[in-house]
């Protein structure tokens, strides 16, 4: 027999796909310039040259077997020193190579990462809005996971509702900053009394909690935004990372885990996240994609269209008289609907041609997410066309 | 806490990496060509011109987005396209794309099929001598594992043995052909008679045992070895493959799972797979190998080398009074060892300067593994300190 629990998640559609499968079949009828599609999270600016550049030079000058070998079981050891050297550099930490986790993108460093600070059994802890996907990472690793709602007025951390949650069966809270699907970047503040609260719960259940944070939007912030790295905030944090959206490397499956040097166990559990692998076959990275993003690890793509995207539709919903917080990075927004049910919003929408997704699922009932990794162009288009639909469907 | 279970596994060392590192280690004292190594099986022939040709086309043809962006999740369909119209007409058999699910290597691919066709608690059964990674592969999944004792005279599969272990409890079997450590293929009589006691066990048990059949060294077959493609012999095959040995391949992590078209759930496994990704944060492998061996799928890298190693080994210990099978294929060699205890008996070697694997933790105790992928010079020279090793300390 083929495993039930399996079998059954594939009666759950993901609703991000349908509306993108939607619009794909869209595009076929009516030109798919004519179709604004604002549901998928996938990055629109080119690789940096640069690592184009050393893809090639490694290929022509590289011995095969070096170049595509086995990488150590705990990584390439380039990789490691050059991604510990940046991170030092750029936020005033002190990582060596021995705490970095290279993975295959930032689903297995959470994988990994849950994993290694928690037991089947135990609790993690999310905020809402949230990734839709900790869910199959959380209970996948058998573990039980907890959802405090969301701070509506701001979109940081709702304190409040956190304490409540808080019991000595949790053994991880899991953030995403800058936010996956508000766009919102957590601020000085936020992090400064989330790790208040970590070190005083710790101290008084004693067993420590972790922070698992997850940050592939982390170079994708904009003008005034308050985004500091959060590991500077707290030591035991584990920071998971992917090249997906800084590079433009989605496909590529290139990340890491950075364990806090200062964190407890911070010497065992990068070879535990070794022995995480062997369970799950997950193994290294791709050897070559190691040694070229070694080399450019602190660059990033031209990101610069996100943030003049971000403007535009901004104005435009405040304008028109959304309720919508200004994001602080990444390549999302997520405007309330202009009415109860963003379900019925966005279908209403989706007869414009504009593609939304409802933020139900990322545990903001009543809001929807606008991925703006679009052309510049074709989001002044859609501009007008949600005037035209705020206007026809809400009279505004 | 960290999580005890893996911090407990960091105790446990890995033989084949102690001895690859004193290999090192003893190689830097007195020059790595007087150290004999067979310890480590790592492809020692170059990786085809085509793949590098290939790689550096993509890079410089292909827009970056399409290249380094998200593959579907199920996999890239050239690929999968690719590998279907290559074993259908190497094999005879019919599979289409939609059977084919990218994997990270072949440790990716089996940790996806037992997961399909299980559920935790299920048991598992391998045939002694076996890969010793099986075990984290399917503890890891929440399994049983139960290891059928070897058939010493052959080391095909002893089905004396296989028939007292199994059970109702038991969901699957995974073999591996030609298998590592033995270099044995299994022959078309003994697949014929696994298939024929899987049929019946099948009928009487109410239930279907999916066989997952762990390929890699598929490819590296030697002349007059009899070595059937396995998913011909039984419909409810998985097959799970990695390009690490075919194409010198291995720090790519590139396989697949190919499920037989006449399985049972055959449509709905490579979807479950995916779904599988989710809580073990896998995901597809990367998308520009994934293209480019798309355009390779069907080659191999030189791989004669290993047969020539193979005969200069096999003559060697067969004059020598070695007890040792003729390897079908692999780049392995497994001898019984001149003394009862092999681990006595490797350590002997060492001093000597001759690295060899004790076969124990492949559950075949009393014998020994050579992984014979390195030049034929250094082979012949290696030949030369057995007999002098023999010789004096066994007085052959």
């Amino acid at each position: 027999m083929i495993n039930r629990q399996y079998k059954e998640m594939l009666g759950a559609k993901s609703v991000i796909r349908e509306l993108s499968e939607y619009a794909t079949a869209r595009g076929k009828e009516i030109g798919y310039e004519n179709v604004f599609d604002f549901s998928l999270g996938n990055p629109s600016v080119e690789v940096p040259g640069e690592f184009t550049d050393e893809m090639i030079r490694l290929l022509n000058e590289e011995d095969t077997m070096t170049l595509h070998g086995y990488t150590p079981s705990l990584g390439n050891p380039l990789y490691k020193e050059e991604i510990a050297k940046s991170l030092n550099e750029r936020f005033g930490m002190n990582y060596k190579a021995e705490h970095i986790f290279p993975t295959t993108g930032a689903a297995g460093a959470i994988a990994h990462a849950v994993r290694a600070v928690t037991e089947p059994g135990d609790e993690v802890i999310v905020f809402a809005p949230f990734f839709p996907e900790y869910r199959p990472y959380i209970t996948g690793a058998g573990l039980k996971l907890t959802v405090v709602p969301a701070d509506t007025d701001s979109f940081q951390i709702n304190f409040d509702a956190f304490l409540e949650c808080l019991n000595e069966k949790v053994m991880a809270v899991l953030i995403n900053t800058p936010n996956n699907p508000s766009g919102i970047a957590y601020s000085t503040d936020t992090l400064n009394r989330l790790s208040s609260i970590l070190k005083e719960k710790s101290a008084e259940y004693g067993h420590t909690i972790f922070l698992i944070s997850d940050e592939p939007y982390r170079e994708i912030v904009f003008k005034g935004a308050d985004s500091p790295y959060v590991s500077g905030f707290y030591d035991n944090t584990l920071s998971c990372y992917s090249f997906s959206k800084s590079l433009s490397l989605p496909g590529e499956r290139i990340g890491y885990v950075a364990v806090n040097p200062a964190c407890e166990g911070a010497d065992l559990i990068v070879p535990m996240c070794g022995q995480i692998s062997r369970g799950t076959g997950h193994n290294c990275p791709p050897s070559i994609i190691q040694q070229a993003v070694a080399k450019v690890c602190s660059l990033t793509a031209d990101l610069s269209v996100y943030e003049t995207n971000m403007n535009i539709i901004y104005d435009t919903l405040t304008e028109l008289g959304f309720s919508v917080i200004k994001p602080g990075g990444t390549f999302y927004i997520m405007p309330k609907a202009l009415e109860e049910s963003s379900i019925e919003f966005c279908k209403k929408a989706k007869e414009y041609d504009l593609i939304f997704v409802p933020a139900d699922g990322f545990g903001a009932p009543g809001y929807f997410r606008m991925a703006y990794c679009i052309d510049t162009e074709k989001v002044e288009r859609a501009m007008e066309r949600l005037r035209k639909f705020v206007s026809e469907v809400y009279g505004r």
